[in-house]
Parts: C-alpha cells; structure tokens; sequence
C-alpha cells in the first residue's frame, strides 16, 4: 500500500476539532450541548439575497470569470467606499471564501521556506494554510490581561529577520475579538513600508466594531499600497458561512496578477453563490446595524456573566463575535472535556475552543479558551450559566479530588 | 516594495490563455469568435435541479460538513453503484469542483520533490497543482497517430523513479478524447501495486464515452483499493462548471484521513452549489441520454470535418468533447493568433488552443490544436467552415509569403 505524504498527515487542524467526538456521544447520551465553540452565527443570513438567489434564471451555470463577476466587484469597490477605501473592481479578486483568498495571498507573496509574524492567538487554519505554502509561521505573544493589544511596534520590528516577508493580523480579531486602532495600523504600515513587508489583514469582522469605534482598513494606509493585502469574505458579515465568498483586495498589481493566475488555475469561484453576495451589496443597511446590535447586546453578556465567576481572567471585547477567558484550571482542554462527557446543568451543557491551540508558542494558553458568542440571548444566558456551575463544580475539593483532574496548579 | 513570491511569478498558465486577448479585440472589431478553445458547454444545466436551488427554504447558509452534506454523499455513493463501484458515504469528500479534488489528492499523497507520471497531452491546470505542492511532473508522450493511445504499461514501468509516487491519468482524456478500456486500467492497477503507487484517475468524463464503449471505473479495480484516487465534478456531466462541485473519491484511509483535514481546513464545500449537486441525482437519466447523444453528434461533424481538410490529421475521440488535430502549419499558436487577428469568413473566425501546452516535453504539440465541441450543431458547422477557409488561406502561397508566417516546415 503506497504511504501517504508527510505533509498529509501533518495538516495542522482547529484546536476544537478532537473535541467533537466528545460532543457527538453528548448529544447521543441525551445531553443538550450550547456551542460557543465554532463561529457559525445562529443569525438568519438576508432574506432579500436569498430571494434574489431564488429568482435567478440563469440556464447554464457557466464558469464565471476566474477573479469574480465584473458586476460584484463593481459592487464590492462601492461598498469598499462606504468606508473610506477608493478602490477599482480590478483590485478585487472573487474567491471560495476567505480561505482561499489567504491562500492566494500566502502563495503569490511568499516562497517556500520564508515567514510571516503573527500575532498569537490567531486563527488556528492560518497554520494549515501557512504548511501548504511550507511558510513559517513567528508567533508574537498578546496578553490577557490587556484584552489582547498589539504589542509595541518595536516587538514587531526585533522580529523581523532576512526571511520575513510579511504581518498578517486579523482586525477585529477571532479569536481574542481584540479591536486594532487607526493609530496601530498606521504604525504597523509604516513598518512594513520601512523593511519591504506585506501586511496581510484579515477585515472579515469589520462590520463589528462596537463603543462607537471606528474601523479602520489596512487599504487605506498612504504609502503602504504596495504592502497591504486585505482578506474579505461574506460568511460573518451576513452570516453566508456556507455560500463560500470571499475576496483577496490589493493594490499591489504583481500581487494581483500572481493571484489571478492561482484564481484562473481553479477557473471560478462558486456561481450561485455569487448572485447571493452581490444581492447582499444590494441591500439596505438596517440588516447590518440589527446584525451588529444584537452581537453587541451578546457580547456584554458573556463578558458581565464572565466577570461574575470566581476566578475568571476576561476583558470586554472590542469587536467580532469572539472573547478569550482565563479558568482557574491548569488544562482547559482537559476542563472543556469534562464540560462534555461529565458535567451536566439541566440536562445541558457547553462546548468551548481550548484556547492552547490558538497559540504558536508551545505552553501558552493552557488555561485560556475561546467563547464565540454566536447564540441569541436566551441561550447564550443558559450556555453561561452551563459554563459558570460547571467552573463551580469542576472546582469543587469533590472534582478536584479525582485522579487526573487538578483543576490548579496545586 | 516588496517583491512577490518566485512561485507566484510562475505558475503555468492554461495553453489558450495567452490568446485571450487577440480573441476580445477581435470582438471588439465586430467579428464573431467561435469558441472551440474552452470546455464551457452551450449545453443547459438540468432545469429540474435548478428548480430545486429556487425552493431551498434554508434561512441559515450555515457551513455544510467539510467532506460535504451526507445527504448528498449517500446519493453519491448510489449514483456510483449504477457504474459497478460499491462504496460508502465516507468514501466521497465533496470539494470546489475537481481542481480543489486534486489539490487535496496530490497533497495528502505526494511530498514536495516527488514525482506523478503524466500520460501528455494532459489538462494543463496539472501544471499549477503540482507547483503548489512542488510536485514535479515526469511526462509520458502519447501520438495523435493512434488517437493517443496509452503507451504500452512497460512504457509506464520504464518512468518509475524511486521518487514516484503516482501516476496519473484523465479517463476519458481531456484535451484528447481519448478513452481508455478496462483492459488499459486493469495494467496500470497492476503496476500501481507492485510499485506501491497511487493511480490518480480523473473521471469527470465519464458519462461521456461513444461507440458502445462501457466505462470501466478505476474504483473497480480489485486488490488495488489503497492505490486508486478517483477525481469527479458535476462541471461537465451537468453543464455546471459555474457551481463549482466537485469530489475525491478513495478507499484509502489514511488518503481519505488527511483530504478531511485539508477539507476541514477550508471549512465547507459551496453549500448552495450542493443543494443543485444533490439535485441531479434525483433526476431522471433521461437528461443524460440526450446530452451524451448531441455530444455524440457533435463528434461526428468534427471528426468528418477534419478528415475533409487537406492535409489534417485527426482521430475519431472514444469520449470527452474533446478532439487533437494535426494542422500542416509549424506553429499552431500562430496560425491560432491569426485566426483570430487577420482572418474572417463571413464576419467570423474560430478559437482554438494551440497543443503545446497541453504537453509538458518542450517541442512537442508545435503544429497541433485542442478542439472541444461544445457548440451546437449549426455553431459548430459555422466554425468548422472557419477553420477551414482559413486553413486553406494560411496555407496558400500568398499567406504563406508574408514575412514571420510559414505555415510548412519549409
């Protein structure tokens, strides 16, 4: 029987994926399980784009362009004006989700064997994406306790060595839900203008930005034109996680041309789906300030709940639908376990993303998980309340007491 | 500014894509331009399938499972029996269309610096994928003297290295048409097994073979489970290369393990693209029969066509909608590029894609063309009259004059 390659079985996977099998027998026990594990949003994604899709008549779902339909990127380049980025249909590419934009991205900006900073935690999939490329991943370490902050500049800039080509940060963030300011960004720019960087930018959860802050795109740094590589998708934004739209952004024409050959290699991305996302750009804008209040009112719930259980390390998130928290535990990933196979309040409980496997640095994170607040108020309440009697009882000298399980660093 | 990867500055092209431009300008000069250079189907996609996309009630466009909804594997896995092939759900990862198939076999398969052995002419898109994963292709030359038969299996035997580690064929073939019987594949399982390769066989022809031919799937091949990965789509079989739905298909477990960690990696294939995929297999195989039979018909003015040039070589194709043909010029590309720049009959021309980038051996495929019949009946008369008044006239002593054009190896 021939092996398979090395690589294929070294594919870096989500930090909550060993856990759905303890999730699965939950469910099969009987057991209710609240996920606030995944960012798979509960909100209903427009019913306007879903009719549009509904009406289309198309015969032949032919090949669209390989960099997206002219008229959604028409589309795209006015809704990038709405904040403050003046932009070209030209400058977008169409893609299979943000997955595949960071792919095109990585491949056409870096070689086999080159880095790329991150600041860490991150979005677990950019390891696998980063292994695909063979690009080294150099973890910079944010904190906890100040909610997550960029380090200082000059923590980026000691990082940079003869093989970094690049920063990719996610702003706002998943997973820490940690907000980047202007006065960052600008910072970040001009760094990598200095040592001839691409910054890379994640704006997927630009939409959410919340106390009055004002979000500002990486494609509108003066200078940085030819560094900044913006990833998009729709899949947060009207909650179309399925649908598989994205888009890779740029002013960078080598960029653009080496994306577009990757684009026009896979030939288009998905069709049907396209006609969803233009309809979206069609739309009203009260959807998204619903959208965004309703994620706001979610995210001080969890954090005013959080702020409540003894022990509990957390912050009030400054955008997406993400929130670290730090447990009295010495392995969250050992506590997120349990939450499953042992713990039980009113015949429910809740699944979290342990937070170890958000970090690039071995030993970090261990006690920290990620929360995504993507369940309306109702559950989201119960989840925390699953949460907080769980930390309670998991806690407790009786649980503590069990072989295997120590909860502190006794 | 910071330069963009050297991976990214080559990634080959498709063989027609350099002639796109000629072919918009002469559009743009008001001549009509007959496409015979892409695989995009005039063909209408199943109205009933589309139907079905126009009553999806999903309020969510939630992310489906990363190997694809169950639902449709199980239809999968029951369209496959209808062919001789038994398998399982779990046997099918859905992916964005064939190209995300291949990436995800050749990937979980092949370590960078290792080899695959091509039959060429081959789907230049090969090309692309192997970069990606620095995947190096060992060509071996088929004839369009024999309508580009496989070579003999010990030809086969000959290429392999200690650093392959597949090989990988497209049955039928596209660019050749060519099909390859049950006794060709029972060979290459063979030799497969006792070298511990794995036979990549991309099937998305399949439906498409002529003369009373039976499709012999490569899942068939018995003892040789852990070395077959088969590539399907939905593109061609439904003339739905815009949904973009595609599968790997492999008993292998480990191959089947590390394609779901790639698949996961990306999320989900194209969900609305799924309800339309699942859809078709609902339908009435009365869809099918006519399609294959205007194929079939289309075959026969192409092939009889051909025969009537002076000077042509050309074959009848076993399947696909593909043809090669031999044109007594010495550069096919040229005589290609002024089809469309300096040639009309009757306020129109012809597309073609010149056959040397279909092979991967430089020097071979100068004079050929790849001809895929995807027009109707009068379009594809009207474009045949084209290629023929216009190979009479670059051939004749008076084109034949003009400095830079030599239509002979003269």
């Amino acid at each position: 029987m021939p092996n398979i390659s090395k690589r294929g079985e070294s594919v870096p996977m989500s930090p909550f994926r060993k856990l759905v099998p303890f999730a699965d027998q939950a469910k099969a026990n009987g057991k209710h399980v609240y996920h606030l594990n995944i960012g798979q949003p509960d909100i209903e994604t427009p019913a306007y784009a879903l009719e549009q899709v509904r009406k289309n008549q198309e015969k032949i779902l032919a090949y669209s362009p390989a960099v997206g339909k002219l008229s959604y990127r028409q589309k795209l380049a006015a809704y990038y004006r709405s904040f403050g980025v003046a932009l070209s249909p030209e400058h977008f590419i169409v893609t299979t989700g943000a997955s595949e934009a960071i792919q095109f991205a990585l491949l056409s900006c870096l070689d086999a064997g080159e880095e790329v900073i991150v600041p860490e935690p991150f979005y677990a999939n950019y390891n696998g994406f980063a292994q695909i490329g063979d690009i080294r991943i150099k973890p910079i370490t944010c904190h906890i306790e100040d909610g997550f902050a960029l380090p200082r500049i000059e923590a980026f800039e000691a990082l940079v060595g003869p093989k970094t080509r690049g920063i990719f940060i996610t702003n706002p963030n998943n997973p820490t839900g940690s907000f980047y300011s202007k006065e960052k960004l600008l910072a970040l720019g001009e760094l990598a203008v200095k040592h001839d960087l691409f910054l890379f930018v994640d704006e997927v959860y630009r939409e959410f930005c919340y106390d009055g802050q004002d979000f500002f795109s990486a494609l509108r740094l003066r200078g940085a034109e030819n560094n900044v590589v913006v990833i998009d998708s729709i899949s947060k934004r009207y909650s179309a996680c399925g649908a598989r739209i994205g888009a890779m952004v740029t002013q960078n024409e080598a960029v653009l041309e080496a994306a577009t050959r990757y684009a026009k290699l896979r030939l288009s991305p998905p069709g049907l789906a396209q006609v969803l996302a233009e309809a979206t750009l069609d739309m009203e804008s009260a959807y998204m300030a619903e959208v965004k209040a309703e994620y706001d009112r979610r995210r001080q719930v969890v954090y005013q709940r959080l702020q409540a259980m003894p022990g509990v390390t957390s912050y009030l998130p400054g955008g997406a639908f993400y929130c670290f928290a730090k447990f009295p535990v010495d392995c969250s990933e050992r506590f997120c376990r349990w939450l499953l196979e042992e713990f039980d309040y009113r015949g429910a409980t809740v699944m979290l993303s342990p937070g170890a496997g958000f970090y690039a640095t071995p030993g970090l994170g261990k006690d920290e998980v990620r929360m995504a607040y993507v369940l309306n108020g109702t559950d989201l309440e119960a989840a925390m309340d699953c949460l907080e009697k769980g930390l309670e009882e998991y806690c407790s000298p009786r649980v503590a007491a069990i072989p295997g399980v120590r909860p502190n660093n006794s």
